[in-house]
């Protein structure tokens, strides 16, 4: 079982993305794991530990944060990305984690990973916190993987993500809601209209129905599937309000006089805990669901301790093989689709 | 200059509505305003008032919340909304207004008022608070008129939009910002790709270019305009993100013992001040843009201080004529546009 690390991606990129692989396999010796990127900048921390089950792949060239994600993969032949993505398609890992450039890696896992057979279009998997329910996670897919999106594709998320919510997270009847403009069947758009069709139809998975954006939060679906414009711009507007109403709260209390300062004080760490709850980097990394091999995309913020849980929650899926499960959920989708007929 | 009021709309119709309208009524007596509704229900509100300028039309139906919109519509010829829209259609009120199931009442506008010309399909436009400076709102269209929209539709709420910001806020150059999932020109779905387009070739309006959604609380744009099912998923992601902040906020204060109890205790103030700026309801009514006049929608639980709100916000639009400016500028743009083939 091993598992590729782009080195170089991400803004504590090589330092936190070396530290974090060096716990995960001092901690785990039945883990194997290759870290990609410039062998003297990855060295240092990798300095007086000797560890069987570490590599370093030493590539030249990185993929910048601003770089345009399909040219730089294209181009850039020996970026640490697309070394660790090339050796996960050869087989010689089983699956491709980065914390760089969002685009390049979702690129690299449709143009040189490849698509999963009875995929059309791979889609990115992001877990969210539930308010009502602080330890529990929903997951939303697709958060932002594609522009454009087809009622096909959102039907493959629904049984990709409740593979996933089943093996990995243990949650058996995964409710899976589509993400609508208004809870009855007949509401929408086409694209909406036609995927729950789909859904309605599909046996394999607990489908609850249309779920509106005001209800996410509180977690009216374990599940939410989304088009990937939508679900992206609904992901980015969790993050802007929660932060800017974190943001309102701060000013509020430097604002109004001295007892709200002292009561401002008084509740910073309660705030404080709060906050980590509500923080989705602490969720553990989204997942490109639908290449052959499962892309883990880390925050860029990511740190050691990020990293260390994405390599650990990656090792999980491999060691319960939900690729396979997946490509067998989709052939068994199609196969009554046709039966249908 | 007649304003037509669905008295029946809204959680507090028709209590509310009608005491907002009297009081409108008694203020300035140019304005004058026609209540619909059943008016046994309507009359003790008015009780004791001889306004000259405010008066009943009885009509016996009322339009539910859960009514199918379109066919509520057709099938409730005598209902309050249909009556109102009817007598805007024929020019004996400029303009209408209710608070009531926000699906009629765009059908009402759509199928009774009728489209003005040069647009496509109306959008409708709500005002959101910027976090960045609080006495300040910005503007999005379309928040969920239509399910599928075009990229040419986008264009003309950028136009129309423009001319609000302009005549009615005072605001010139209203920066205009298209919402897509990146910041480059080639980000993008098909449809956001084209509507970019569009928007840089309008001379009509100032383009800053895309905007992502988690800057819009920080005021990015004065004017975002979406197409609706992204506008619609937005807004209530901002709502329901709002919502769910607060709601932690208050649960982690109480349940984080005394000290932290105190303290919210002394910021009850402050964080009330807070959240009415935050509060979308305070920003005053949406309009739907396009028809032949002004249609204002007001939230469910509006207030009679709401509803004198939005009756004095369309006075303005309609002593500003703000419509004719509308449809100046959608032709003005068609021209150029010809001109340009």
């Amino acid at each position: 079982m091993r598992i590729a690390i782009d080195a170089m991606g991400g803004d504590n990129a090589p330092e936190e993305i070396c530290l974090g692989a060096v716990k995960a396999a001092q901690d785990y010796p039945n883990l194997s794991l290759i870290l990609y990127g410039q062998a003297d900048q990855i060295k240092p921390y990798l300095a007086g530990q000797d560890l069987a089950n570490l590599s370093v792949v030493d590539c030249q060239e990185v993929i910048a944060t601003g770089d345009e994600p399909v040219r730089a993969i294209r181009k850039k032949k020996d970026a640490s990305l697309v070394r660790a993505a090339r050796d996960v398609k050869q087989g010689h890992a089983q699956a491709l984690i980065s914390a760089g450039n969002t685009g390049a890696l979702l690129a690299a896992g449709l143009l040189i990973v490849g698509r999963m057979k009875g995929v059309d279009r791979p889609g990115l998997m992001a877990s969210l916190p539930s308010i009502q329910d602080l330890d529990k996670n929903w997951l939303l897919i697709d958060a932002g993987a594609n522009a454009d999106s087809k009622a096909q594709h959102l039907h493959q998320y629904a049984i990709m993500a409740t593979i996933y919510a089943d093996q990995v997270l243990g949650l058996s009847q995964a409710r899976v809601g589509l993400l609508n403009n208004g809870a009855e069947a007949s509401k929408g758009s086409k694209l909406t209209q036609a995927a729950h069709q789909l859904l309605a139809q599909e046996d394999q998975i607990n489908f609850i129905g249309n779920v509106e954006a005001r209800d996410l939060l509180n977690g009216v679906a374990d599940i939410v599937v989304a088009d990937g414009f939508t679900g992206n711009a609904v992901l980015k507007t969790i993050e802007g309000t929660a932060g800017s109403v974190m943001k309102l709260l701060k000013s509020t209390i430097m604002n109004s006089g001295l007892s709200a300062k002292m009561a401002g004080a008084m509740l910073k760490k309660p705030l404080k805990e709060m906050l980590q709850h509500v923080d989705h980097d602490q969720a553990g990394g989204a997942i490109l669901f639908g290449c052959q091999a499962p892309v883990i995309k880390c925050h860029g913020t990511a740190n050691r301790q990020t990293i260390y849980q994405a390599l650990l929650q990656t090792q999980d899926m491999l060691a319960k093989d939900i690729s396979q499960s997946m490509a067998l959920a989709l052939a068994a989708s199609l196969q009554a689709a046709k039966e249908e007929e």
